[in-house]
């Protein structure tokens, strides 16, 4: 079967804003076995709207819509929708409801235009949303769904994931599909596909490798298709087994966990305690072990140490060694490493030091030079890294190979 | 005039690759006054591919393509435009001596896929392309132009710059187009619109507001389309000016200028530094900070302070308010802020200290409880905010919250 989508905004047609809505859903679509048939983009014009609606509905079994549900004036979706299948607009006491719950909990005032939110077609089933304050609805015609959602990226992914995919999987008939994600860090992806080109060549045909890399880890993707579903699972999970045999070094977990999880879910499954001292990561390496919810159980806290004095004064490196060879240097990595978990009485010291750019290279220390260390009781680990000249990059790449390398540490303790 | 974007690729319908090139197209066309009226992505099917081209070409003046053009079998765009414009492949001398130029400067051999690229449809009009071996294509049609370009992003940006940005402004009359952003937090949409309402409705008719809200910084954008440029560029600096007297207290800048950046803009402006002391915000507020270029000069570090012991021993925070109060008071945010600015010796000292959430909530202070101080030689202002149950949301909002707050105490300053 077809499905396609259709993202709704004028941001998006002047280049404003990149249109990644679509692709989380057909990645979504694409994993329950629906083909994804055609994506359109469109600003908030009626007349528009209403014709790419018709087309796609003739085309398509599911049509899935995305923006314009704001609660002012240039968001027009909800309007269209009502006349295009010929409903109106009646106020829903159960959408009433959850907007003022969703307010009162920030602390809001309702006001008319979040009052008008609560009018939805009378002909459509209300998706609640509960974390904005426009609802997702679901329309069926002649057999096809089309479904109306906020363009809000993690609203949509609420809906999406507790409503709509549950949904369509109970409403289509689809042949039968399995996939597991491989969780790979420390690679990319030219150099996977060099070392897997073999066990590519010897999977079944009805077994398909996708790579999905974004910044610094890449996803494998194994996809079943067939009309077992038991003997897509058994033949996925023994090609797992395979993945694992020839790249452990690479492979970090399954089905989507985040590094940072992973990890996590290692110093808790120990009972071991974690603290970081960042220079050139400037939190971001806290900010990561921090966004895990129940983190407080295993990491004590951090010093950002970007200034030189603060190296000295808090993590207690020598300044003769700064003076000497610079504090992007082993010689200050360790000793950070080392002030951190001795400070914070921690089982692991994570320390990051280098040039994040653009500015500050030298011939000797180019922008991209980094050094990591992760110190504990069994000694210290350190690696110097060479990433690009891009400082998000720098910052990102650093982050991640300072917690894949605290993983390979946790596991040898 | 319309432009239509079309982008091809298996990758963009399976949610594998995110559309980045269609976006950077859109600002392109909007940036010279055309008005961008559909982005269609299509698989790399041959009867799709025709179909939608069509459909493009009736509706809209220009249609751009890109994607479907490398050297492997699945791609055959260039076939479908040969067929569909009524003429056939020829060999191009001048596109093979160029895709000759660049694999010799690459070291490479010169392939039979290759040799293949050399070969264009009779009728198009060749973009030469020296960033690759799939030449850019220039078709004219009853008026109507299509261009079709690789999907390689530096490859189509280099075609774009060099050869159909220039051709496309020589062959149409194009109507001016001017807008700014206008960027605001600490508010939400329903409230920013409710507020200005009647600005909205006085606005000219040739001027169009448009809120693009993300997550706690709301864009709001003002567009002006007509024959002359100076009055349009007028005539918003004008309104701009009106919404400043309107909502001073919820713009921090223009022109997609971030908190952080505006934040480190003031900060170097004045000669002033900053630290910060984060508990529930686990590093954050430093990671946007440090994200943003030379923000060395002004940000000297941080303690994230999870754990109690670390809010007594490094931020001289008293043991005993933090029994007698909790950690999320007023009492220890404000020895907190006042702890790390004296420490780290910096003219303010942010300090966070909630609860993220999902678990840790109590009656009295539900998830989302976040106390926020600055401390500054001039005193220190302190605010509870009530956020969400969402633990990245209220990691991000007490972030943006902080930013907001210490922008206000360095302007006071």
């Amino acid at each position: 079967m077809n499905a396609e989508i259709i993202t709704i905004g004028d941001e998006l047609l002047i280049g404003m804003t990149v249109d990644s809505n679509s692709t989380w859903m057909a990645n979504e679509l694409t994993a329950i076995g629906i083909n994804v048939y055609q994506i359109t983009s469109i600003s908030d014009s009626k007349e528009h709207i209403s014709k790419v609606i018709d087309k796609a509905l003739q085309r398509s079994e599911l049509v899935l819509l995305t923006g314009g549900l704001g609660p002012t004036n240039d968001d027009i979706t909800k309007n269209v929708l009502s006349e295009y299948f010929d409903s109106e607009l009646i106020f829903n006491q159960q959408v009433f409801s959850s907007i003022e719950t969703l307010l009162n909990a920030r602390g809001l005032q309702m006001n008319n235009n979040n009052r008008m939110q609560a009018e939805v077609p009378a002909c459509c089933e209300v998706l609640l949303n509960s974390k904005g304050t426009a609802p997702g609805m679901w329309f069926e015609k002649d057999g096809s769904i089309l479904v109306s959602m906020p363009g809000v990226p993690y609203e949509m992914k609420h809906l999406m994931e507790d409503h709509v995919i549950p949904k369509v999987k109970r409403y289509f008939k689809r042949p039968s599909i399995y996939y597991r994600l491989i969780m790979t860090y420390g690679t990319f992806e030219a150099k996977l596909a060099e070392i897997l080109a073999d066990f590519e060549k010897e999977l079944p045909e009805f077994i398909n490798l996708a790579y999905l890399p974004t910044a610094g880890i890449i996803k494998l993707r194994l996809t079943g298709r067939g009309n077992k579903l038991k003997l897509l699972e058994d033949e996925i999970n023994k090609q797992i087994d395979k993945l694992y045999s020839i790249i452990p070094q690479f492979i970090y977990g399954l089905d989507n966990i985040s590094l940072e999880e992973e990890v996590g879910r290692l110093l808790k499954e120990k009972g071991l305690t974690v603290s970081t001292a960042e220079s050139c990561t400037g939190g971001n390496i806290a900010r990561m072990i921090t966004s895990i919810p129940g983190s407080s159980s295993y990491f004590t806290g951090s010093i950002i140490a970007y200034d030189n004095s603060i190296k000295q004064n808090e993590l207690l490196v020598n300044e003769s060694d700064i003076a000497s060879y610079g504090a992007v240097s082993e010689q200050v990595i360790i000793q950070m490493a080392e002030g951190i978990r001795s400070k914070f009485h921690t089982d692991f010291g994570i320390a990051t030091s280098g040039i994040a750019g653009p500015d500050g290279g030298t011939e000797d220390k180019p922008v991209g030079t980094v050094w990591i260390a992760i110190s504990s009781a069994s000694g210290i680990l350190v690696r110097k890294f060479a990433f690009s000249r891009y400082r998000d990059h720098n910052i990102r790449r650093s982050s991640l190979a300072a917690l894949g390398m605290l993983r390979t540490q946790i596991i040898r303790s």
